[in-house]
């Protein structure tokens, strides 16, 4: 008789939510906020972590840096003397577009959960699948340049319907541009109302103390215990 | 007895260089130049398309639209009156970030082959995954915006190694920048060396003549037989 192999096809989205749902216990267990930070490429989120991680207070910060291929940006954090950990997706066939579960959890253990109050993890530069992944964050926050036009939240609905909040970065290129800011927001209240947004310049510095305010703030309301995680597709744990 | 189902798990990357294969016999066959345009979202693929298009001398042209959702683009190129086909992505769970070969070879009926001279297949804007995958095409072209930063072909390899173009846009936004455009085409020239590159602006028209010129020649080169089509991984057929 020959035998017979079997594959058990999984559902990889209940895959990476489980593991989700063990960072998330690994996060609490530490008392450690987590941020999902998206964006397209460029949109600039390196640049205001630089501006915004320089002075958070009594809140100790650390970022996890998912990159395709490289370590530009990490080095560019470890720089400000907060805790960086790389961890590159190019091991897939060309590079994995996103970060998943299974991959933040292997960067776990390099990451000195002990001793933050604040992780952010910066995704790969991708408006699409990164927000099909959670990865065990409290919350999710995305940056959206204005270079990048005024339509983009209808175009990637889901990345801007994923997050709690849409930083709306590049605003001092605005008059350089044919985009219209007003339009910008009202598209995005279309596709996600209700969000949070903020209007910021990582080169101006303009907004840079209401989205340091607003991390501070998820920090507090998380010792508060207000912690409200929530796999995608499932109901509060 | 019980039955045993047995799941063949295909590579997809051989699947869709079939189909792509299958594709390219049919843009030989109707005598069609395929570019496949790539780019970050929100670089200008369609503002670019916009301006050049809008005069290709004896070149008859049409563009396949690739989108996570809606069809934004497609109307803009649509009031240039050139057929233009609305390939939507979101069927896959949040939204293909992709097209693939069988995604064009869907829409192959609907576009005019017969009719035309010139395809351009307008990608989802992400500047991972569509790299990964030929559609039948006989170039890949991609648009970076110099407001992504100078950094980009190091921190997306794939994407800039697998074109034979890089169009830099918004070019006319760098002097409110940061970025060094010397720098940026450096970075391009030590991920792809040897790779064309032009220097445009979809706002200002600066460059789009070159484009069209690109374009032009792409065509021209196919009629004398130099087509050159290498699905990823495979010698010329």
């Amino acid at each position: 008789m020959h035998r017979i192999k079997v594959r058990v096809v999984e559902d990889a989205l209940d895959a990476n939510n489980t593991i989700a749902r063990a960072n998330r216990e690994d996060f609490d267990r530490a008392g450690v906020t987590v941020i999902n930070l998206m964006s397209a490429p460029g949109a600039g989120k390196t640049a205001l972590l630089e501006r915004a991680l320089d002075d958070l207070g009594d809140v100790r910060v650390a970022v996890l840096e998912g990159d395709v291929e490289g370590s530009l940006d990490a080095e560019r954090l470890a720089s400000l003397h907060v805790p960086v950990v790389q961890l590159n997706t190019s091991a897939g066939f060309g590079g994995e577009c996103h970060l998943d579960a299974n991959m933040v959890r292997s960067a776990l253990s390099a990451l000195p959960l002990a001793d933050i109050d604040l992780l952010i993890i910066e995704n790969v530069g991708n408006l699409v699948c990164p927000a099909e992944f959670r990865v065990g964050e409290d919350v999710r926050a995305m940056v959206c340049s204005v270079a990048e036009g005024e339509d983009k939240p209808l175009k990637y609905p889901l990345m801007f319907r994923a997050c709690e909040l849409a930083v709306v970065n590049k605003i001092d290129l605005i008059e350089h541009t044919d985009v219209d800011l007003d339009r910008l927001l009202a598209n995005l209240q279309t596709v996600h109302p209700g969000i949070e947004h903020l209007i910021c310049s990582a080169r101006t510095g303009e907004g840079v103390d209401a989205l340091r305010d607003w991390l501070i703030d998820k920090v507090a309301a998380a010792r508060a215990g207000d912690g409200t995680f929530t796999p995608a597709g499932s109901a509060p744990a």
